[in-house]
């Protein structure tokens, strides 16, 4: 129980806004560090260096977990930055296990790390054009094999979409990896904007436009278009 | 095939706004007809009488799924009323298993149907208090049990919320079906509110009501609190 994680922020519970998990009441432990560098990353403070991650072991994550959720969670939602940098988290999962409390993990797929096995809901998130990042596809071809392989727990790629690039990146995507539950979710380009109510009716214009774009598109059947949850209620506020 | 089926309408594709489904590209058939009158129905023109139902046998329904829809949908949720009144349903979903398209099926519990088995996804939606509607439990626990036998498909419970009395009930509903994915969804109470910026900033209040009670509760941890993403994008407008 050595291996420090870079903690940037540990808040909750409140609802989990995006994918296949969305609306859960969950806790969240958001990592730092990135190995991307998006063009409109939402959470450029896990990387950018404007905040300073505290290493903490996964028992001192734990303790703080408990402190400000009490007996009010089941589940918890590691974030960043990419978790999947951090083997300490291996640690964090089994304090988990042995209290019966359930996990999400978003990665874009750049790295793999063994203690994905041991995660309820593994969220996969390559990003497209519109982020500036270039997918290496051999290495996400290994990293869904690897979870495609796995006894329990779910799956699932998620990716953003700001533009018509961005969709033809997505069917690639979806054809790839045919059988896995694919979801889109309609980026936010407006990070900067501090008025919840402006920015939610920009997101859910955006939101409507991609849901006329998939509607249309007969190669886009099997698939889920949500809108970020979160957004929609608290707008670019950090930490709810 | 000579079994007819009572229809509303049919749409689509568009997006499901609700439940465990929530987000999926989908077609919508709308059956006529409820064992309840619930006093906050959204679809009440399904059984006060004020839109008439057509008697459509499985594949004229199917002929019109295909005409609206054409190659651009691979899921067709059945919706009400309450569509587990009719047995002809079975014929449809025959028709939709030959086809490879997958199912949904949203009914309140209080009627059997076995065709029920062969549905992918089965949303259960018991009523709380606030509906003026009373819940028989042992039919209730029968249908849950019956859903619960079966080799593939999955079921989930979704229960709206009006009121603190409501959450009591969605309790009750939890504790008596611990294992079963369990999302709770605030009510429109503004059925005749024509504008949707405005129900759309309304419904997000109670949404965000909602949220924050929830994550106060010990008692529903393993819980889904979702909003109602149709209603958000186009407000009570009917056949989107
Ligand atoms: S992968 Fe995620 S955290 Fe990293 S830069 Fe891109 S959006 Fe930001
Ligand atoms: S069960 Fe559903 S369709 Fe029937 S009255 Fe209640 S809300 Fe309306």
């Amino acid at each position: 129980m050595s291996r420090k994680i870079p903690v940037l922020e540990i808040f909750g519970p409140t609802v989990q806004g995006e994918g296949i998990v969305a609306g859960q009441k969950t806790m969240f432990v958001r990592t730092g560090g990135c190995d991307y560098r998006c063009s409109w990353c939402d959470s450029a403070f896990t990387w950018d260096g404007s905040q300073k991650p505290t290493p903490m072991a996964a028992s001192e994550i734990m303790m703080e977990l408990e402190e400000k959720g009490g007996n009010r969670f089941s589940h918890v939602t590691i974030s960043g930055g990419n978790p999947a940098l951090h083997a300490g988290i291996a640690d964090l999962l089994e304090l988990f296990r042995d209290k019966g409390i359930e996990s999400a993990v978003e990665t874009q797929g750049s790295f793999w790390q063994d203690w994905l096995l041991a995660v309820d809901d593994v969220t996969i998130s390559p990003k497209p054009p519109s982020s500036q990042m270039n997918t290496d596809w051999s290495r996400l071809d290994t990293f869904m094999t690897r979870l495609s392989e796995r006894q329990k727990g779910n799956h699932s790629l998620k990716i953003v979409i700001f533009n018509e690039e961005d969709i033809t990146y997505a069917k690639q995507v979806h054809n790839r990896y045919p059988g896995v539950p694919f979801y889109l979710q309609v980026g936010n380009d407006d990070l900067e904007n501090p008025d919840p109510a402006h920015l939610r009716d920009q997101l859910l214009e955006k939101y409507e436009w991609l849901v006329e774009r998939i509607m249309e598109d007969e190669q886009l059947n099997h698939v889920r278009v949500l809108p970020q949850i979160h957004a929609l209620l608290w707008g670019n506020k950090q930490g709810v």
